[in-house]
């Protein structure tokens, strides 16, 4: 039988702030003994990390929402795991958890910890672990509060989301689609955008990789846009700032294409816009909410359940593949939640 | 007796857009007779004329929330007149009102046209007539209604507001001293800074002409920015989105640094501070407000009365100074609200 002193705890630490993109050279390899928990803390063997844009912005120095990584610490990632090794009461050896193990094999929280680290049971009856890191992790809780207490959905307005296959912008747009809004995507690629309307429902998607977002979103939003979802920013947040309706709503939830600038980041030229038009560009940062993540769970799992929300997720397996898997999320590879399986369950 | 035939309507026509700063050469000056009213209208002599950074905007060809000048006619203005002939029950010769004259000695109203122009007695215990056309007019109400409604402000926090000095900035500032914040104004030149803070009681104002508006910023805000009420846009905008705290508001009411732009407006680089700070930037218009510019009225001219409120204008005298005058709100000479005499009452 395998003991917590056989263990090895491969881990990937920041070793430099990248400038543009991430590379392999920016992380190191380290490896450590595991240790057991003592006084009422918890061992968990890390079974999936969780790949978000958001990582990119910790990876930088500077006040954020967050701290930033600190050089030569793991790296931060949500995910999910198993405890291996248990002296809290509220948890049990075999039980799956949500926690932020970092981007390491193993993650050991001590008792004092546990609440301020977030571990909690997951219920695999309302969704697979993949999807515990998606519709039901993160990524699902930031669509649903940006767009609901945001964006603030009214049925037959029009809602439009970029990213619209990732794993938030899937959230978003099958949500608005719940609550009875028309629904634009913008994703790269025709794949992606057939994928958003034919298995997700939207009511059209735009390629911007195949050329004019303007004019796709003049086509597919007639009556205007209402609601924009933006997790973008750059020149698509401007071209949907001149198709905005009176009193309409930008959640500012991410700007993907400027988080690997070498050069500063494009602002908004079109943002008069919002005088114009009498509208709000407003930023959601998901942890304001954890007090009600499970209301917002709940319903999605109904949705799951009820087949009016689908969950996408493009699974990488092996930590040590981290460095390039986290690329796919900047270049728009990914096609669905990106996820990390470090180990299986 | 002079007779209403007698009379000469000197005109100012908008002869060509303007690219970059509006010249005298981008104007017509016309004449014409002047027609008595018929049916229920009014003949109104143009006492004054307000001079606004928004009639920048309206100058320029496009989709805003007002339809713009068209080539050949008298620019739009906002001002106060006195009847000097009616047929309209509701108005009496002699009666000073409130109106939208445009650049001309003469306005005739028809009565179908009466409410639709915004045509309104003036009463003159309120406020003088310029009073009326700065703190108990367009500025005042932008301010009023841009502060309170779109800014929210709570006692103890703090307000930002850049155009200090102008019409809109002086009302914002005030009112929110009133309210109980801290108000820290942005203004050009040492004799604008220093009469914002002495005779308005600002608590302190950054000249932005002499240095680092961000260093200014960090030394006046100590506990951050609250609430910013923006008139300028531009690199000050940037500045201020670095010091906002959690949950700010930013009340987008102009960009008076880009409106003579001959490139493309800078967007606010810094844009992402709304979502690192769950922040909010939203457009102003004053004409949605107008069912509740009586009420705004009758308290600010309550606040004139008990001398909490102070109001400045800077009246130029003569129609045919407007293409000159109109520059002075651009290269910021204006000191208080920009108003144009036409005529003695």
């Amino acid at each position: 039988m395998t003991t917590i002193a056989d263990l090895t705890n491969h881990q990937i630490r920041l070793a430099a702030r990248p400038n543009g993109l991430p590379t392999r050279e920016g992380w190191s390899f380290t490896s450590e003994p595991v240790n057991a928990p003592d006084d009422e803390g918890v061992l968990i063997k890390t079974l999936a990390i969780s790949l978000d844009p958001a990582m990119r912005g910790w990876m930088n120095e500077g006040k954020s929402y967050i701290p930033p990584v600190g050089i030569g610490e793991v790296m931060r990632a949500g995910g999910i795991g198993e405890v291996i090794a248990s002296k809290s009461p509220a948890f049990a050896v075999g039980d799956v958890v949500g926690c932020s193990p970092g981007t390491q094999e193993y993650c050991l929280v001590p008792g004092t910890d546990l609440k301020r680290a977030g571990v909690f049971k997951i219920d695999l009856r309302l969704g697979t672990q993949t999807q515990w890191l998606n519709v039901l992790g993160m990524p699902g809780m930031t669509g649903y509060f940006g767009l609901m207490d945001v964006g603030m959905p009214q049925a037959g307005e029009t809602v439009v989301v970029s990213g619209a296959a990732g794993a938030v912008g899937q959230t978003v747009g099958q949500l608005a689609k719940i609550k009875g809004c028309r629904v634009v995507g913008i994703a790269g690629g025709p794949a992606k955008c057939e994928w958003v309307v034919k298995e997700l429902g939207f009511d059209a998607c735009i390629d911007y990789k195949a050329g004019d977002v303007k004019a796709g979103l003049k086509a597919h939003c007639p009556k205007g846009v209402d609601i924009y979802f933006d997790n973008v920013g750059g020149d698509i947040l401007d071209a949907v700032l001149t198709r905005i309706n009176r009193k309409a709503r930008i959640i500012v939830c991410g700007a993907i294409s400027q988080y690997n600038n070498t050069t500063p980041v494009k602002g908004p030229a079109n943002y008069l816009s919002l005088l114009v038009n009498r509208a709000r560009m407003e930023g959601i940062v998901v942890f304001d909410y954890a007090d009600r993540y499970h209301l917002a769970v709940a319903e999605m799992a109904g949705y799951l359940k009820d087949g009016r929300m689908k969950s996408k997720e493009d699974v990488v397996t092996g930590l040590d593949t981290f460095p390039e898997t986290l690329l796919k999320l900047f270049n728009g590879e990914n096609f669905g939640k990106l996820v990390l399986q470090v180990a299986s369950a």
